[in-house]
This record gives C-alpha cells, sequence and structure tokens, in this order.
C-alpha cells in the first residue's frame, strides 16, 4: 500500500482525527441546572477553596496537552505549528486508545524559548500533565528545564524520554536473551539529539558503566572542544576511557549499537567489528543506519529498527501512553529516573521468558495491555520518589 | 432539587464533564501506518505547503477554543482558572451537544492582558475559533480588540456578544408581539459592564434610536464627567437626549427595560411609570431586578428572565453553539454586527407566528434545532460581509 497517498485521502475523509464529546446528559432543564448554572457554582466553589479538588470535579486527572511548535517533526524538521497538527492528532489518539489519557494537541506559533515556557506555564492549571513533542533541540532542553521548575505537573519530553524508556527496555530484553550482564556491556550510541542525549543518561541512570555518544564528528569526550552545554553534561557521564575518533572506530569491540541517527551510516563490517553476537538497533526512521538483513549478515545477535514491517520495532507508543497514565494515576507533580526505569522494566517484563526470542524483544506497540502494566509500575514508582 | 448539592455530587461522579475520543481507527498496524506514521507525513506536508488545509485535513474546522482567567465566573466573581473548569466544560457540553463544535476549554493562570492576548495569538493556529468566557471588564474590552487584530480567526466574547444577540432577539420576538415599531421604542438597559454595553451597542447597531445605558450612578450622557473609555465611546452612540438621573427617573415613559444589573433594583411602581404595555426584561441571574409577578403587576406585558423556572429564559445557549458554528462553516475570519444580527433574527424568527405569546417569545435553550437555524443564518450573513 501506498501509505502516503492513502494517507491523505484518508486524512480529507476524517477531516479531523479527534473530537471531544460530552460525559454527561444534557436533555432536560434538570440535567442542565446540574451540568451547567446554577448548580456548577457548587462545585466552582469547592475548587476555589482547595485547588487539588479540580483533579475530581473536573477531567484534569485524565488531561494531558500535547505541546509542539512544529520545529522537529518526524524526518520533515521545521514545518511549523499548522502542519504538525496532523501528527498530534495522531498522538493524541494513540494516547487515548492505548493509556485512556485525554490529550488536547496546542501547536504554539512560535520558536521563543520564553514564548513557549510562558504559554504552557500560563495554561498548567487547565492539565494535568504536559507532553512535549517534536520541538528541535537544543532548545527542547531548556524549554523542559524552565518548565520543569515553573510548572506543579509532570513534563513529558517524548522525543526524548519516550525513546530512550523503550531504548532501554530493547536493551534490557536483548541483553537478558544473550544472557550477558548489563554492567559489563559496552554500548554506542550514534546521534546527540534529543533522543541520543536522554538515551545515554537512562542507560548510564540504569548501571550501564561504558556509553559511548557519538554525533557528525565522532566520539564525544570531555575536552573535545566544540561541544554545547548539553553534550559537555553528558561528556561528564559517558565515554569513561575518553575514546576518540569516528564512529567506526569506537564501535570496535562494543556490546550494543544504538542509532539515532541517519539512514547508512552503519556498515556490515562494522558490526563485525563489535563484540560477539552483538545488539544492533539502527532506529532512525523510516531508513535505518543499517538495514537489518545487513546487521545480520555482519553478525549482530538481535536486531531492532523504528520500523513495523520488520521484528522488533523500537516504538515510543510502548512507553508515553503508560508513563503519563501512571503519572497522572500517582497524581505525581514530575516525572523522575526511577519512573522511567520502571516503566522500561515493565515494558521488557511483560515479554514473558517462553515468549523472548531474537525477534520477538518488545510487545506490538498496538498492543492494548502495555500501557495499564507500564502505568502501575510508574504510579508505583512515582509514590517512592516524588 | 437542592441543585448545588446534587451537582457537587455528580460532578464528583463524572470526574469530568468531557472527553477526547478517536475519531479513526487504530487496531492493525496498517491502521497506524495511515494515521500516523509513516503515512501522516504526507498530510503535513499538504499543509506545510498550504496552511489553509489546516482546516480540511485536521480537526480545526470545527474546534474553538474556550478562553478564561476565571476573573467573572457566573456571579462568583475573581474565583480563578482552576475553579473556572466546571463551568468552562458545561460550556464545552453546550458547544458540542447544541453545535456540533468542538470546543476545548482553557483556563489562563494570569489576570495580566499581555499574558492572555499572547497565550491565544500563540494558539490560533489549532484552532478555527476563540471563545472569551468570564473575563471581567474593563480588561475583557482590550483583549478582545487585540485579539480581533492579531488573530487571524474569529473571536466572540460571549459575555459580551451572545447575551446581546440572545436580548436582541427576545426584544425583536417582544416588539413583534406588542405590534409596536422597533425603531420609535425607547430602552433604558440598567447595568454598564460587557454585557450592558455589548448589548447596547447591537441594539443600536440593529435600528433601534433611543437606548440610555444606566450604571450604578445612573444614566450614562456624554459630559458626566466620571465615564472610563469604554462608557465614553457607548455614550456617543447612546442617550441622544442627554437624558441625566437615577434608574427610576430615567426610566418614565420607556418602552422597554433589559436588567444586566443586581438583584432588586427595580419596583412595580417603577413599571407603572413606563409607557402602556411595557416589556421587561430583568436578566440579573439567579435573582432578577424584579420578580416576573411584580413586574406584571406594575403592567408588564411581556417578561422575560435569565431563568429557567419562568417563562422566556433569555439564555446565551441559543446564541454561542449556532454563531461558532456558522462563522466556522463559512471559515469566517470575523464576527461582524451583520453576522450577529443576523443570529438574533435567526432566534427571534424560529418562534413561528403561531406560536407566539407573551409567555413564549424565545425557544428553550435546549432546543436541538436552534444552533443549525442561527449557524446558517450567520454563515450567509458572514459570505456578504467579511
Amino acid at each position: 500500500m501506498n501509505y502516503a497517498k492513502e494517507s491523505l485521502k484518508k486524512h480529507y475523509e476524517w477531516n479531523g482525527k479527534i473530537e471531544i464529546v460530552s460525559r454527561v446528559p444534557v436533555k432536560t432543564q434538570t440535567d442542565l441546572s446540574i451540568a451547567y448554572t446554577p448548580g456548577v457554582a457548587e462545585p466552582c466553589l469547592a475548587i476555589q477553596k482547595d485547588i487539588s479538588k479540580s483533579y475530581s470535579l473536573t477531567r484534569r486527572s485524565n488531561t494531558v496537552a500535547i505541546i509542539t511548535d512544529g520545529t522537529a517533526v518526524l524526518g520533515l524538521g521545521d514545518i511549523g505549528p499548522e502542519a504538525a497538527m496532523p501528527v498530534m492528532e495522531g498522538k493524541s489518539v494513540l494516547f487515548k486508545e492505548l493509556g485512556g489519557v485525554d490529550a488536547v494537541p496546542l501547536c504554539i506559533r512560535s520558536h521563543d524559548v520564553d514564548d513557549i515556557v510562558n504559554t504552557v506555564r500560563l495554561l498548567a492549571g487547565s492539565f494535568g500533565g504536559i507532553n512535549l513533542e517534536d520541538i528541535s533541540a537544543p532548545r527542547c532542553f531548556e524549554i523542559e528545564r524552565r518548565l520543569k521548575e515553573c510548572c506543579d505537573i509532570p513534563i513529558f519530553h517524548d522525543d526524548q524520554h519516550g525513546t530512550a524508556i523503550v531504548t532501554l527496555a530493547a536493551v534490557l530484553n536483548a541483553v537478558r536473551l544473550t544472557g550477558k550482564k548489563l554492567n559489563e556491556l559496552s554500548t554506542v550510541i550514534n546521534g546527540a539529539g534529543a533522543a541520543g542525549i536522554a538515551t545515554a543518561r537512562l542507560l548510564a541512570d540504569s548501571g550501564m558503566k561504558n556509553i559511548i555518544l557519538c554525533d557528525r564528528r565522532g566520539a564525544i569526550w570531555k575536552d573535545r572542544g566544540d561541544l554545547n552545554a548539553e553534550k559537555l553534561k553528558i561528556a561528564e557521564t559517558t565515554n569513561p576511557e575518553n575514546r576518540k575518533g569516528a564512529l567506526a572506530d569506537v564501535l570496535v569491540k562494543t556490546d550494543i549499537f544504538i542509532g539515532l541517527s541517519a539512514p547508512g551510516c552503519v556498515t556490515p563490517v562494522m558490526v563485525e567489528s563489535m563484540n560477539k553476537d552483538p545488539i544492533v538497533f539502527p532506529m532512525s526512521n523510516p531508513t535505518p543506519e543499517i538495514m537489518p538483513d545487513l546487521a545480520k549478515a555482519g553478525g549482530a545477535a538481535v536486531v531492532g529498527t523504528g520500523r513495523s514491517d520488520f521484528p522488533n520495532q523500537i516504538n515510543n507508543a510502548l512507553a508515553f501512553p503508560g508513563v503519563l497514565r501512571g503519572a497522572l494515576d500517582a497524581k505525581a507533580s514530575g516525572i523522575t529516573e526511577a519512573m522511567k526505569i520502571a516503566a522500561a522494566k515493565a515494558i521488557a517484563g511483560y515479554v514473558k521468558d517462553d515468549e523472548l526470542t531474537a525477534d520477538y524483544i518488545l510487545p506490538s506497540p498496538l498492543c492494548r495491555e502495555v500501557a495499564a502494566y507500564v502505568a502501575k509500575a510508574v504510579a508505583k514508582a512515582a509514590s517512592f520518589s516524588v
């Protein structure tokens, strides 16, 4: 099927992929007097007296905003807020269908960090959480950091943390399959954008010792001299041996490759240079860093990509519906590293020992049960950590 | 029934009066590839090329934002954004049930005009229209004026224009009933807040010559010396004889009383002082300026209030769902006086000659047919006037 053509046709037919519906009857005058005036004054006054009641008397406890400025949408780049909306509506559909979360897409007509932070800050009282989406680096880091400081609700940048969580889940199960030990493995992550940096951080926080992050110029090491603030920060906790060189150089004798970069930058020979039975996750979309058959020809024991037409799709949809669902359920004020690690472990743990194979390390992103499973683990972690 | 108690109980049960649902299937991998990645890139690119396509490829053409800062909610005053949400959700329910419009309530955590204007301006690309709600005067005037200047979508402040439209509709039918001539009648409006000023303006724009607006200090006339900018402006086009004095003084020998003020400020003796068969609309809520039986004792020929438990409820719900529906259908860039007058005439015209009585000048706010009727008239007026 030509997805592009079919999708355009269907989008014209649908005229919007989400809508708002009433949960209450308004057929009679009595209905109206209870759901609206004059009765509604009473829940209003109850919230005025105790703002936390907004979580029980309105939809706040089930509602998040999906916030973007349309600057880093899919592989399309800066297409603007209006053009980003079809993706955000799709995200909203997945939030509801998988996590039961009501997600309001809000596309902001500005690239300015202050504008985006202020808009979200001023709207935070209407939502139980914020999902930042497709905002280009490095602005996305500052926006997330500042929003965490000024908002009293969880802030989750899916491109960073959703990707990190689901990648960690894939790593956990690939390691479980190969019988290796997590803290003895060395990992190369290619791509030092929002997703790459967040993934490096979460892998380190979950106990992995030897992580080398690469950008277009090769390995990132402390004194490389050309690093921006974010790369400098991650250089502190990665690449402990200060290895230098191009991707092909540092990949030699490592165990795991994670690609969050660009098509075709990995060859079978490079995979061959890795340790025995390497784990290879070329996640560039739609064209991976190396195609799965070539990775296997190079000796890869487990291969996962971002695509649905190969085994082991490493897709954020496994993470974000359950993470926000769990954060809302726990009434968490933020999303901690412990909550993210709990989410990754839950996704990995959803695959039972007798199901786990090299071609099945992760459940399908459409599996209806995963989000509830993840939400439970996240809510539990929240109650310990927030 | 104790509406307050019942409403609080129901709001706890409901845990939110609205929710977001998917309009598309996402059961299979193919569904996902069409509604989301990779297919969704195509509608995104189509909008990037031509932003107007956002109206056909997303829900924008059916979606408005309900914007408030929670400063003038019902009769409760400044209760804050979180406490305003139950009213805004109720409004969203009515938008959908009556007008088929998807309305996203956004309660802003600021009273600052710049903050509110910027927030709405930055979000305007996600919506087909904006409904301002329960923002206190005089800030509401500046916010509406500035948003009209900087946004390319219709801006509708319901407290002003919804009230004005439905009041004009009530006046039109009361006049039709009594056989009087609209341009020969004199009208007193008590209450010079957002609703009073907008109603005076719309009545004047629809051909009424002699309108006297009163505030707490009595009649507003050009050189009274203590008028704010908005009152000064409306003084230019009202009170042509420059009548001075208290409400009781200027009400003498007039034909229509419209109350948008406070309970109990009109007595039967004051109604008696009006011309024969006066039209009396004491719309203060929940307690009118004069109770209907007392107004009738004073000789009122037609009485209408804001309440559902008396005949002739003059309720904004007759206006806003159809006005925004019509503006969206016409892809109007604004809401003109002609569109408002068309809405009022449509509401009035919905009551047929053989149905019209002193106790039935307006359809029920819950009548499912009115909004479509209003929308058609508004869309037609938009195509002539924008």
